[in-house]
């Protein structure tokens, strides 16, 4: 499930080059989430600024595979960078990897939706998604500007 | 200017294959704009979603090459969909792509800081930024949840 088709897509940066499983599938509505985009999105601008992105797991959502003895009021946080995690995949249904807890390596499997926000250890700065992530985002705002239904420019400051 | 290296991702989705010129080079410093990633993203999500993306543009930013004729109020909209967008490129520094405009083709080249916002022809649904591009995005939310200096999950609906 973690790579549903051979297809990937390279990211360069830094010299290096990481791999994303798109795992794209032809749609049947119109409404994917766009949770896994901006993930993907947030994860490459953390890395390309030297940045370690964590990412807040809901352990109690089904199939999240994680060591269960690191959950800690049902969340879990998890280092994706690239020195930590190790075969990243950040597909549009979950992310995957793996990764050593207390010595001992795990195979990590969280569905995207219950990836409840993505953040920069060194900074802080990132994105915290809802919860009720099966229905896609219906709002996202930028610098303090918010998406409407209909673009309008006003800047909410 | 529109790729500075050769450094290219390919995103395969939808069995059509789309090239975004990353135009990395290694960070000068720690705090690199997040919005081209978010404008990937949304456009990659679009695209995804069968939607036709399209970005609006301040004209008044030094360096943007677009059609005068068709700038309305000081901006711009311009479809950068794959049909209507050529040889379309979004890097960290522009969006650059050759379109027609009432049949006459013209190379469109906007810094990244002119792009104000982008959205779905069909849904409206889209990010907007402010219009101080310069610096960095200090504030995202998704899914009416906005990310702070360190991350807290509450979720603000």
């Amino acid at each position: 499930m973690s790579c549903p088709r051979k297809i990937s897509r390279s990211v360069l940066s830094y010299g290096t080059q990481r791999r994303y499983c798109s795992g794209l599938k032809p749609l049947s509505n119109s409404s994917r989430s766009k949770r896994p985009y901006l993930i993907r999105a947030m994860h490459e601008w953390m890395v390309d600024n030297g940045h370690t992105p964590h990412i807040v797991i809901d352990a109690s959502v089904d199939g999240v595979r994680v060591p269960r003895e690191h959950v800690k009021d049902g969340k879990i946080i998890l280092n994706i960078s690239d020195t930590a995690a190790h075969n990243l995949k950040l597909t549009n249904n979950a992310a995957s990897f793996r990764a050593r807890f207390s010595g001992t390596p795990f195979d990590v499997w969280v569905p995207m939706r219950s990836v409840l926000g993505i953040y920069a250890r060194e900074t802080g700065r990132g994105m915290i998604f809802s919860h009720d992530s099966g229905s896609p985002d219906h709002r996202v705002s930028v610098d303090g500007d918010t998406t409407r239904s209909r673009p309008h420019l006003k800047i909410v400051k």
